[in-house]
């Protein structure tokens, strides 16, 4: 069985009265992610981090921006996307770990729900997704609040 | 034996005149880091990646920055703190490897020290814990000195 | 088999006029990276991924970006220095999964190029070493066009 390590690395802008997903759920905030797509970053990175770590190319690759059939779309139908590509490939997900950068609201209380909505969407055991936090302490474009951004890490292997 | 990644992400603010805790030991600098803690980068990142990987959620979860018992706390102790809940779940740590955001001072110098450090409060071999560094090139705030970035992957298995 | 995982971090400034180097490959563009070497953000990351991966210091430690010898090297040379420190020391490359962070111009249609390129330096498949690209939405010091970031995952593993 070989194992097979990935990551990912997204930005999207913050905007007044945008809808905030994240993690495949609704944020309650005064501001919200805006992009072609539901703009949900975290979902976003952890597509990056599949498809990187089966050498697929990345999410810009397998959907693209400029793409009117993406407009607005669910990002939790890309997740579902990448997870159907790494499976026709015999691939299965070791872990997956994630962090939201983000200076504005206080994400904890949401992550269990996170964890949960995205292990439905891969199909996965909620153990095998996690989800965390950081502030940039008001540095940067995500202190300043302009964006949030997320990483991920995930391990593959081949069955 | 099922192996799992993990990866940490931090930033702390520097300031004139404050001390500069990072990996466990101070540098001598004018400029040091801030926080709620003794604001170590490093240690706080590698805890972040620790859990992700074991799927326990992230330090401001176990050591909320609003919690006067951590108040200029040494962050070596949220460390010991972060292995003894790994070792519980019967994790232990295959390999760590961090690098170090940082305009100036170089640390290059520092780091056997460091590793050495993190190595005796994690009770693992210096072997496997890397501490790397680069600047930014004086781009961004790591660039304009307002800020110290970390970042950590890890790998652990279950005994 | 001891498995080891590594993750890389670099950042080179963009100026008009420039060569730029991506990849091992020279990408057409009125901007160009720029540094001590060729300012390959790519190669770089990817080294010191490897490095801290096998807990070999950084790239900064082994090609002092003050040693007039590496001044305008193609980092081409200094990964395949990389590459036969690993190997003496009896790692093997498992894979390689990294992200080039950059506003412009778009880089997709150049990838599989330096996928072939990187795999022919390091001497292993075209499989093992997987290049992403994604913008920070015009945020920050990539999203304002002065640099260029990389990250970049690995693992590695005794032979």
């Amino acid at each position: 069985m070989k194992i097979r390590v990935g990551q990912g690395y997204d930005v999207h802008q913050l905007q007044e009265g945008a809808d905030f997903w994240l993690g495949g759920i609704k944020i309650p905030h005064t501001h919200g992610a805006v992009g072609h797509s539901d703009a949900d970053v975290l979902i976003h990175t952890i597509c990056d981090a599949l498809l990187g770590a089966a050498n697929m190319r990345d999410i810009g690759y397998h959907f693209s921006d400029k793409d009117p059939q993406y407009k607005g779309i669910d990002s939790k139908i890309l997740l579902k996307d990448v997870i159907k590509l790494l499976k026709d490939a015999n691939y299965e997900i070791g872990n997956i770990d994630a962090v939201v950068c983000l200076q504005a609201p206080k994400i904890g209380q949401y992550i269990p729900e996170m964890q949960q909505c995205l292990a439905n969407v891969m199909n996965i055991s909620v153990d095998d997704v996690s989800v965390k936090a950081t502030t940039t302490e008001r540095l940067g474009f995500v202190g300043r609040k302009e964006g949030v951004a997320a990483m991920a890490t995930v391990l593959i292997s081949k069955k």
